[in-house]
């Protein structure tokens, strides 16, 4: 009965749901109305971070060895260069107590894909392992790092993400050089199940 | 008439269906109730098995030598190991009799992301090519080895699998060192566009 | 009250809508009418064209010399070799005047993944910079050279393509050894948000 009313009710009120197991799929009557919604912080720890790779949360895919070295060769903004990552996220600033266990963690790669400039491109994973959230999000996009803030795709989710779809508007929010760089991802779903 | 009456039924069974070229859309109303599911086993054979590449089902991107020689500047998880392969799929568990020719072949690139422990990214598409069934799946997700199962999401299909979504569970099913390992998938779409 | 008639029309022309913000979701009702439809070239020079990496737009990850030093160990036919681009596309079949500014441009990855012959995997965004067109649109996708064309997915967009899905059609257009290949696409969307 109440998924008779919710369907009735979407007709009028410009979203459109169906139940699914509990979960109930909604799909969001306006951009600044998302069925979900969370500020993360992604920490990115070069490899060659003080000279050192023990802290280290990114690696260069097949050549783990100093950025500094591909400057040469690729004209300072590393064009080709894939860099693979698995890194903490918080929701604040700060980065971390420990950077190999936290609740919120980015997995996948990224890479340098511009001779002129530094522009980027990722596809990754968000993986959530804690109490309140458990489940992953699938992200991919053009990162133009040029453009104050640009926009990448929510293309799946997995348990408490189930089947999501939506936006992730991102921002450079620190840039240490080649050490470490900090991204605001504002996540934005638009097609939920919800509980 | 038949989509009239499947979106009046849609209402009431908390789906929802349209028409679409002979192809119907259709959600599904429960987690047990995919549209569509299907069990298949992923055999990857490592570009040195037996010291030959000969069998070999994946290749190390850009770096095509023993993933042996990776280990001592990766500590032995492989970080920022990128691997391209073209593996055969099978219904069964059993190798197929040919490795180049099958029915189901995944199509795509995992990469190793932790320097902790033996942990996978994935982003890959399923091609099929039988009389029964053509067409592909596009998926990506984390592959968090350390969990018994672990679910990556199916982000779009073509053939007759257009416009499909859904979840697709790995499992470990074999493990042989650096030679061999099998994943059982259990593919469950959620969306689907069904005849 | 025009997201209800809207509503209303699609259950009996067999699509769905909702309004998101001055946005109306609208699912094709057919394979032959997408909810947004363009054709499109995309121009690939290689890293090594005319023996220089000048006019290259797109490089090896990793290793960016000579595609031919790669030919011994991968048979000729690249298994293994990850390649990083940023393409312009156009709407003609000529080269842009200007190889690094452009309207649309293809950024991503693609890859050889086969032993036997040529056989390539896609993972890219298209990104459209014009008066007339911003946003992005996100595809992923098994390239299997040997067929006339092919079929990948639109798993997402950005911008004016704000949550688009759909299916991408390849064909080679042209292909000039190891310098330069275009490749048509037709870009069929079959889910929507308008305005």
């Amino acid at each position: 009965m109440a998924s008779v009313i919710v369907a009735a009710a979407c007709i009028f009120l410009s979203c459109s749901a169906s139940v699914a197991h509990g979960r109930r799929f909604v799909r969001s009557s306006s951009y600044d109305k998302p069925c979900k919604e969370m500020r993360l912080y992604l920490h990115d720890i070069l490899y060659d971070y003080s000279n050192s790779t023990a802290n280290s949360t990114s690696a260069a895919a097949a050549k783990p060895t100093a950025l500094a070295t591909a400057v040469p060769s690729t004209g300072g903004t590393f064009f080709g260069q894939v860099v693979v990552f698995n890194d903490p996220m918080t929701e604040g600033r700060a980065l971390p107590p420990s950077l190999e266990e936290t609740a919120v963690r980015a997995q996948g790669v990224y890479l340098y894909n511009s001779k002129e400039a530094f522009n980027a491109w990722f596809a990754f994973s968000i993986v959530f392992n804690s109490t309140g959230r458990r489940g992953t999000l699938n992200l991919m996009g053009a990162d133009i790092i040029a453009e104050k803030t640009r926009d990448i795709s929510v293309v799946g989710g997995t348990g408490d993400f189930f089947m999501s779809r939506g936006v992730a508007t991102l921002r450079t929010d620190a840039f240490e050089g080649f050490t470490y760089f900090r991204l605001q991802m504002d996540i934005k779903l638009y097609e939920c199940y919800v509980v």
